[in-house]
């Protein structure tokens, strides 16, 4: 992988990949919102029924497990498995994993049954999926420095076999072998809620166009990581109503030159 | 019908109808937000436990089967079969009806218990409704002429023996004998999720205060129309964002007379 | 209890409480976004499967039986009878509850099997927790006079013995002896969607670090107004959609002396 160049943001537009969501309750609207804006073709869909026929005609499957319930699970092992068995961009985002047994011994259930091509976490997250004490409460990531995210990202994807994505004040993307750190958000993006699930979509709808996983990451990464500096810029420190709808605004407009310009992408 | 005036406008803002939405993950603020913005009272709902008591006090029915689960079409199917005991307003929209086979049938499983007042679909889902090849991908509409928006609308509405409401970049709505193109609205509104359970949410909030189902449609959509040109106008090409707060004021705040000068609706 | 002073909003954003919200499909969106605007951390959640771990580290619940389906009242059950065990703040929304008798039923199950801290309704849904004839109709409250909300809200307080917010052009809290009413926010409010969610989010909140139930719903209630008056104000009449926006930026930047100033608080 090369330093990544935004040609896939143009890829997006040109193509308008359908890109299928497993979503949860609260960032169901802002992911779907988020999908169109940059330019995909966003399905949110979540009966068991259904996943292999959806599973069939796209490009790629984000799957997130906030707010679960068990029958989402179940949707989301038949989607992981259907993606695999494709050859599909898959984006597994274990939400909030560390805030009860039952989230961990499912999204364990979820790895055993399929690997995604990226797994999205936060700190807490990691350290939930990699046994350790997890400072974790919620959904909300744990403060962390930048040494110790990489080393997370780094020990997660040798330990489950894929690449990582491991956002916070810096986002880390690993493929196992190579590091990468993406920086220069805004803080302001912790005031809104589902921005890390938003993220996921991102991947997603990236990884549509761009079959390298890593490669898909970190410039969905500083694409994010671009939008959420021109939303801090135009919403002038009005509040987090008007960054995230000026966020949304920025997903729509950045033009590739825009997010190059500002890109902070460092191999680690 | 004569050319609908607005007066049905101002008869929701009087009368403030209560508005029963079967909604999806995806819309239901959205839809809500909608509902309460252009007068009515909206209330969504969808325990099979509690179909028949919601009903009783309902003045319209609004049932969108996106991001279908089995016991939200059990809901919808009660819930219609008692709209049209009570020759209740009912609005029906099939999202992504040609997604799956098991969406279709399911849909089919409802249209076979009751005959909605309106069928809201898109071109795509009219396709599948009508068992025909169908390019959709997902839940957003394929391209399509007005000529073949119009030719779809006036079967389906003959073979279903309903009103149909077909939604693209310009509207038709057909009664079974008569069809009207309702145009003129702003092209953002594809970036906006949504936006076409969001009309059908105005259906059913016009339906409740105007019998005729064909008209409440028209009347409808130019309203929507008319919304989505506003919003482009205040909304000044800052992206989608703003767009969508943007279609919510202008619901909220235009008169009958803003929408009677901007309407563009022809007998086809 | 003495005048409500706002220094609890600053104990918010000092502590960031972890605040367990059972949401509901309209709001689930809103009522996370209010809570990190106003600085805690929420975490929304509703499988029967995860309420006890879930308990174990939150500082708060807040449980909203709104678009009710059979396994979030389970949830509901199960996350209130472990606060109750825990001494944990439990506000209780029983959204609706009139609406249908089996909404009544359920609420009644869940009050038979624990007693919140705080009681958040208005005045159709205290109606049909008495017993009381409803004019209710959906979930909008009907109109009411301050002088019927006060006597709503003390009998409603000494029958289910705690604490009630019950809410209304102003609001009255009632600890069983005293009542409060808390007046002076935008009529606007009622156009926005999910208002009542969010103010039970907020009572929260402010039960996480205020032990005085009561106290905490009259600082809420208070801020919430203040959030409402400073909304109309900068959305300057453009509509709902602004409104809205409005209400997060002034509720993630409001501080304890803009609400000390505006505060329109007396005992009745």
């Amino acid at each position: 992988m090369t330093t990544p160049d935004f040609s896939i943001l143009e890829a997006v537009r040109r193509r308008r990949p359908l890109v299928h969501c497993i979503s949860n309750a609260v960032s169901a609207c802002g992911c779907a919102s988020l999908a169109l804006a940059v330019g995909a073709s966003p399905i949110m869909a979540q009966a068991p029924q259904e996943m292999e026929a959806i599973a069939a005609v796209s490009a790629a499957a984000v799957l997130n497990t906030g707010t679960p319930q068990e029958e989402k699970f179940q949707a989301c092992l038949l989607r992981g498995r259907e993606a695999e068995r494709l050859g599909q961009p898959l984006v597994l985002d274990t939400v909030g994993v560390g805030a009860s047994p039952w989230r961990l011994e499912q999204a364990e259930a979820l790895l055993a049954a399929f690997t995604p091509t990226l797994l999205r976490v936060n700190a807490g997250e990691a350290q939930a999926l990699l046994g350790l004490e997890s400072q974790e409460r919620g959904v909300d990531a744990p403060a962390s420095s930048p040494a110790r995210r990489a080393e997370l990202a780094l020990r997660l994807a040798r330990e489950r076999r894929t690449a990582v994505l491991l956002s916070g004040q810096s986002d880390m993307v690993c493929d196992g072998n190579v590091l990468w750190e993406i920086s220069g958000g805004s803080a302001q993006i912790l005031q809104i809620t589902g921005a890390g699930c938003m993220l996921s979509v991102l991947c997603g709808v990236f990884a549509a166009v761009e079959p390298d996983a890593a490669a898909a990451a970190v410039s969905a990464a500083a694409f994010w990581k671009a939008c959420s500096r021109r939303a801090e810029e135009w919403s002038g420190g009005r509040g987090p109503g008007s960054f995230r709808a000026a966020l949304l605004d920025a997903a729509g407009t950045l033009t590739a030159a825009d997010c190059a310009a500002g890109a902070q992408i460092r191999r680690v």
